[in-house]
């Protein structure tokens, strides 16, 4: 243990996560989170419990508000949204979808998608398909894959042909932290609205998406919320677009989960009230059983003592990188107010670099063209986790070079 | 235990699901299945080990081919697809969604999805929604509630302008068993593709997808797959659509999982070649593991043998409403070869009666306009279950009228 770990107040939580009083040095939590200790038995007693004993009772008892359940405490929790704007379901690029295309809708006449080219594919795919059949064309705003978008650059793009900006507001890549309240205002300012994805923001750093005047916003569960590998994703649409009577919000997958009422079964879909209209079929309930158990995490410990907590983490990883590698170059913004929760280092051969240190149980990931990316989840890492990692990566890097 | 019981060569297959040593009659397996015993603790061993310890190393070890080598294991073992043609991944609905929007693009300028007005409620919900997107025209079949669609009802709608046929092969009120060939052959003949949904049949009746030569398929996996409630489902298409090389099949949710190379992060969605590129989104893994478990032991006792166990069942459940309650008509078909793996009685009264057998830890389901539904999962429900349910539904009948 450092005296990093020793000053640090949130240093025990570490142990209520799998595999943490292992060897394994694990740097790729905006991957795929570690699982919490608890989650294991809670999704054994499920299967005995809930699912085992109350069978088909379970819809009425809880699974079918469960969505907006895990929603709002998602909401309350991480996104600085009030209740009844947020449900979990689908994945982040059913999500994607099924947001871009209501976006695109409420803004009928209005030609152009903006994205930018270092978006998350999923997103720049979604959004691409998204323009080909709605018969919009996407306006690219390009950026460094070290950087993200400014308000200078979007406030050069967008126009009254905008009708939707996708943004994502922690880089993949890069870690850049969007200016999020402030790139909402430029896109208000021309009529337009802006789809966020907070896959890597969410858990790590702060959200106000209320205080932000946000529009929509999706995001992924399995990174920083430890739901699991393929756990659903969750998304929002601000109460003002659900309940405007004159542009009613529809999706396109319009199916029995999100129409009011699923039980008549009656002969024509009629949308659902609320938020609950952005889902289509049966809710993922096994899904959302280790999500509930990280949010609860996290509102014990609070977001701003998460993000210090974070903030720590990939200062002392760049002061280390700074230190032990010095033929490398920082991807990431220095500036902890730019930066979300992880870091990305760049050298020509981290590809190969990655693949020796996943050989020594330290692993960190790889994304092109030359960044090892550290993932750091902030209560399950510790700072000598990160020292670990980083003296591997100097050493594998002097085995390279 | 009853004769029927002792004579039952699956009968001590029950013993392998939670909860069927307990007094509770489940008679709603078509709803959502009981868990297998073993599942409880592969949820547990899988958080504490491939997820706790593998972590980001799951994706390349196994997970990442999971949609596709559970989609294989379901196709063989219950499905009669040959290999490469079945994933596994999203809700049922959204897979209707991406299904039907993608067999519709393969017969541009037809003008008509033909779907019948007892199909159920999301089908035809995300046909109405295709159609209105695509600028087609519902054509409506009509059924009674105790039927399904026949050959000669569809010669008669399908002609030159059907795009594609939406068909249920079980139908979840009366449990009809659609003439799955029968009607293939007449789209066919038509020049128009079929649309199967096999909620209400995979895992309970044997189907023969590839000797149909059905064109797509979807199906849920938390009724007879007893994958857990909102398990993910599945989608097949027929290899002969995915390799023509002069009508490319697409579907419209163009993610980083459905694109050639995921991993490239290139600029532009190419699909992955093959069933992969009806995939969207990160492949929901920890749900896809109840299924494994269920198709496990499918494959153990065959689809066959199955198939006869629920036939007894479901006659036996017939014989002794006819002896027990002479105020129910039967809504099911009486001919077992026309008839899936439930049984609907129908009675005025059975909205009430189902409310007071719940009560009594007798689980059956409920449908309009007045419909018992039992639904009677072969391999987890005795016939002694079922007399017993029978029983108490003459009770509950008898304390009403």
């Amino acid at each position: 243990m450092t005296d990093l770990d020793a000053q640090d107040p949130l240093a025990t939580y570490r142990d209520r996560f799998v595999g943490t009083d292992g060897p394994l040095v694990y740097l790729d939590g905006n991957s795929l989170g570690r699982p919490l200790r608890v989650t294991g038995d809670r999704l054994r007693d499920f299967v005995g419990g809930e699912w085992g004993s109350r069978l088909i009772r379970g819809w009425d008892e809880g699974w079918f508000a469960l969505p907006e359940v895990v929603g709002d405490e998602l909401g309350r929790t991480c996104l600085g949204a009030a209740a009844g704007q947020t449900v979990v379901g689908d994945s982040t690029t059913v999500l994607l979808y099924k947001a871009m295309r209501a976006a695109v809708a409420l803004r009928p006449g209005r030609t152009e998608i903006v994205v930018d080219r270092d978006n998350f594919p999923t997103d720049r795919y979604v959004a691409d398909g998204v323009a080909r059949e709605c018969g919009l064309r996407l306006r690219w705003i390009d950026v460094d894959t070290t950087a993200g978008v400014t308000t200078e650059q979007l406030t050069k793009v967008v126009g009254e042909q905008t009708a939707l900006v996708v943004l994502s507001h922690v880089a993949y890549r890069s870690a850049w932290l969007a200016d999020g309240p402030g790139l909402t205002r430029v896109a208000h300012d021309a009529g337009a609205l802006v789809l966020w994805d907070l896959s890597h923001s969410v858990g790590s750093v702060p959200l106000a998406l209320d205080a932000w005047d946000a529009d929509l916003a999706v995001g992924c569960t399995y990174k920083y919320l430890n739901g699991g590998p393929g756990a659903p994703a969750f998304v929002y649409v601000a109460r003002r677009l659900l309940d405007d009577p004159d542009r009613p919000l529809v999706q396109p997958v319009q199916g029995w989960m999100g129409a009011s009422d699923p039980f008549l079964m009656g002969p024509t879909y009629a949308p659902a009230p609320g938020i609950r209209r952005m889902l289509s079929g049966t809710p993922p309930v096994v899904g959302m059983l280790a999500v509930q158990d990280m949010l609860a995490l996290l509102g014990e410990v609070g977001m701003d003592a998460v993000r210090a907590k974070s903030v720590g983490l990939t200062e002392h990883a760049i002061a280390l990188a700074d230190e032990l590698l010095p033929g490398t170059t920082v991807a990431s913004p220095r500036d902890a107010g730019r930066r979300g929760g992880h870091v990305t280092l760049n050298h020509p051969l981290m590809r190969e670099a990655t693949a020796a240190l996943w050989q020594r149980d330290v692993v960190p990931d790889y994304r092109d063209p030359h960044g090892l990316r550290l993932g750091l989840s902030p209560l399950s890492t510790s700072y000598d986790e990160v020292e670990r990692g980083l003296r591997a990566v100097r050493e594998v890097l002097d085995g390279l070079t």
